[in-house]
């Protein structure tokens, strides 16, 4: 296997192009995977992307287009020529042909399910939300009965030929189209022939309404490791299947988006160095000011403090490291919290027993540090008052932010809010004003300032 | 399908257990799916556990261990006699087994491995590291020859009966054991039945090398929709085969590692409310106290400008807002640029195009920032001196964290660290030193103080 040069091909393609020998353009590009004849066609201009894909023919441009990004494979159907755009629709896989659809602009999406012989199966997609189970099932499926045999099933499944990738799992269906059991493909071979799949089958399936969110399909499918999951109605019949490739994207999407939002950013929907520093900047600039308005707090709370800090102005050197460690062992537990409830070992039942538990967590790191810190001022040439309040607020500061740290997720998850939203930054701003007002409180006692 | 109640079950089974009626605990465990299984076994002590896993036989009790956590399994496994652990181990799938094996104490892994009538299969898995392809790989798969029709073929997976999963992907291997082709169970259904594998399968296959880590493989996986990855030594002979329920968990360890990690705690290996409140504190305290040493540069730099500070006292008051909103923007970039290298976006060759769209990104973060700073502080009664100080700081702060939050994952990603340990925590506290001497020496410059 030779491993994909972007960069390389992407110069060959230019060049190709630019001498319009599109011939070898299409060589090249032919003789590459799908997944990187996406990437490769994405980062070309449009007009050069439609002469290809114009001339790769419908069906391996359908392909293409399965692969792109939601947004750039939108763009590119909008700049098609409509009989085109139809015929290469009509080869997509069902659910992902509803995706882009969704996607364009309603007018030409209207012309173009209007040009199609088949739009039917695509219809309903349409409706529901990207994000969840009926967004991600294809309804292009094939259905068994009880009574069929092993052998009428390997029948049919050879005389299949739908345009998304083969299922390994088959659902069976009683008379009404309600599920009733799965049989998977190595099931079907290494049964007899004559023996009726309703004897082969399992009766007990996993399975989905359509309105469940991705997240917990794809959890689902991850821990039960199933290769298909069914999609049912309130009636339990079966209306469409997810498959494995749509959850892998999933999981990638999800923790693409929680490790941004924990960095503070909207997540971007664009491959990075696509993206425009405008709207990356717009995606930012929303958290950064409100955190900053929040942050301001804590010169409200140094200003109620100002004659402190006027007497003992070595009270400031240890502000941003007070803080600073709130922050950390705040964002420590928070992390964990997260992780804890996005893989269900805890949910917000629990609540209670996480707090207690990071509490305790708290109050061992909380003595450890105060004793790190106490020495670690008097080694700085600080006062033993000094030093004592420094230790005895970051005691206080550590066990507070663990307890902060734990309730601020498992509130937003009660709240039905993604916890990622209330980590890092949000975590360490709140930690940051109550940190200071911890201490300057402890300094005004313990100093009798 | 019923939800999978764990704490409702839990309280019917030990109390089945208490009552010493181990029919009934073991007719509620026979009653789930084995994920289930697993966790609800999780929670009950080793006695009981041991008493449950000897009475439900061999291979019940083989599926349960291979979704047990690593340590859980190991820690049973230790537990049991050794005539049961061997009939259990010989009826897990290879790479399982040779996991646990090698958590376990050697001596007790040495007497199992002896007991085994065929042992030949675990012992080569055994020296690949767990995070490796080697390690994730099962070595029980199934080859074809160019030659055998696709009904000999159909016959052999009849025959064959597996430990593990049914695997859809079958490989074409040469006489020197080469690698030449995959074919999967579909296209050898859909084929006439005296057509040669050669004729039918594809030839460029996608496959990794042993040493190849964990998370290309399931980049690989992901990026290309495999159900099943080829391991191959350096001379291209097939070793084994990893396959997508392997990878799924892969993905979804790596997930929480980043998220913990960016979070400032090393992963934990245990459900969270199983692992010790000690264990946790460890973990998080190497972090903290490293963290802390860096963070107190912050004091140095202050204690450099105490005559400014004295001065002006209402600098400080700006100390935390300045230093938080650097933290802020430079995990922002941060998180966008780990997660734009895990998922391939960006390669460390794209380093100078990635800084210069972050640099861009900050300046009209740092412009945005700077004008919004100065007219909060006016209105918070500051002198126009001060926040004209506040707003250059703020803006050039802003562009140098943009800047290092680039910097650093990418340097990191080179220097083969795992970029998320320097995201977070690290990032904030080198952010929170360098931002305040910039803040002071322009105060310093801006007030002539």
């Amino acid at each position: 296997m030779k491993p994909f040069d972007l960069d390389n091909l992407l110069a060959q393609m230019r060049q190709a192009l630019e001498l319009n020998q599109l011939d070898d353009a299409i060589h090249t590009l032919e003789s590459l995977r799908t997944p990187d004849q996406a990437d490769l066609l994405a980062e070309l201009d449009e007009e050069d992307q439609i002469a290809l894909v114009t001339r790769l023919g419908p069906a391996a441009s359908a392909d293409i287009l399965e692969e792109l990004e939601d947004e750039e494979a939108a763009d590119l159907m909008e700049a098609l020529p409509t009989e085109t755009a139809i015929r290469i629709v009509e080869e997509m896989a069902d659910d992902e042909a509803a995706d882009v659809l969704g996607d364009i602009e309603p007018a030409i999406a209207r012309s173009i399910l209007a040009g199609m012989e088949d739009s039917e199966d695509i219809h309903p997609l349409m409706l529901h939300a990207e994000d969840s189970a009926g967004g991600l099932m294809t309804s292009e499926i094939l259905v068994l009965r009880r009574r069929t045999t092993a052998g009428e099933a390997l029948e049919a499944v050879r005389r299949w030929q739908p345009d998304s990738q083969p299922v390994y799992d088959l659902f069976v269906v009683d008379s009404q189209g309600r599920l009733s059991g799965v049989v998977n493909l190595h099931q079907l071979v290494v049964s007899p022939a004559d023996r009726p799949v309703g004897d082969i089958m399992e009766g007990d399936v996993i399975a989905v309404l359509t309105g469940t969110d991705q997240e917990e399909c794809a959890r689902l499918m991850s821990r039960y490791d199933l290769l298909a999951l069914p999609v049912v109605d309130c009636e339990h019949r079966l209306l469409g299947v997810i498959t494995i490739d749509d959850v892998m994207e999933v999981l990638e999407d999800e923790a693409t988006e929680d490790i941004q939002r924990m960095g503070g950013a909207l997540p971007l929907d664009q491959p990075y160095l696509s993206s425009r520093v405008l709207e990356v900047a717009r995606k930012r600039v929303g958290w950064l000011m409100l955190l900053f308005i929040t942050e301001s707090l804590t010169g409200t709370v140094l200003r109620h403090f100002e004659d402190q800090l006027q007497t003992v102005v070595a009270l400031a050197f240890f502000v941003p490291l007070l803080i600073g460690t709130g922050g950390n062992a705040g964002s420590q537990t928070t992390s964990t919290i997260i992780r804890a409830l996005a893989v269900g070992d805890i949910d917000t039942r629990e609540a209670a027993r996480a707090l207690w538990h990071e509490l305790r967590v708290g109050l061992l790191l909380g003595l450890g540090m105060g004793v790190f810190a106490f020495v670690r001022a008097l080694t700085w040439h600080t006062t033993p008052g000094l030093a004592a309040t420094v230790s005895m607020a970051i005691f206080t500061i550590v066990v507070w932010a663990n307890g902060l740290g734990a309730i601020l997720p498992l509130l937003a998850s009660k709240l039905r809010i993604d916890p990622t939203v209330v980590s890092g930054p949000v975590m360490s701003t709140l930690v940051d004003a109550t940190g200071l007002f911890i201490y300057f409180t402890i300094a005004r006692m313990a100093l009798g300032i």
